[in-house]
């Protein structure tokens, strides 16, 4: 459940103001914020029926999107190998005082926190 | 002009798939491959003003995703970083033979190369 739920935040990340203002709101309490549907069904005066379709709803959404455009796919290969990279600076820039390596990797290190990973 | 056409080639790369098929083979054929108006309507056996709305249309289209989502800008401005980054590793590793330093460069060479930067 864990995964679906940092998989449905990432997608969320990226195509989420593609959705609309019901869709997001509900997205964001259930897997950001952790709401059970009742409590969002309470919230929004709604059943909890319509905010479970809702929310399947916005989930195929959200996939069909990354079917389509696979920009999460690439962006996690390539965070990947970014911290890959970042890794082996990191290890030798203890030994080495030079402000070029240094420099790069705090630049890696900025990208890669930057985007949570 | 150029740079509006590197631009469309940008988003399409991103967005394209969200497009009709009509719409993706004109942006192709247009801005990918710069066939003019007249050309894409003889071929398809439409008018060059039908071409002109499909195109305006999808230019329309691509635009209103990265205003939403942003993501191209993104992407830009990562890929300034590394490629700063790429250039003092380059810089860098001509008078330093540690395989740390040139794996990590071939890792940003490889990601830069793969974006076309």
């Amino acid at each position: 459940m864990l995964e679906k739920v940092a998989w449905m935040n990432l997608l969320f990340d990226f195509y989420g103001q593609l959705l609309t203002d019901r869709q997001k709101d509900f997205m964001e309490l259930y897997y950001g914020q952790d709401l059970s549907l009742g409590e969002i069904a309470e919230e929004f005066a709604v059943t909890r029926q319509a905010v479970h379709d809702t929310l399947k709803r916005a989930a195929q959404l959200l996939s069909q999107y990354e079917e389509k455009l696979g920009l999460v796919e690439k962006f996690n290969s390539e965070r990947n190998k970014l911290a890959e990279a970042g890794a082996l600076l990191d290890q030798y820039s203890a030994t080495c005082e030079d402000v070029r390596v240094q420099r790069a990797r705090d630049i890696l290190k900025e990208i890669l926190e930057l985007t949570g990973k």
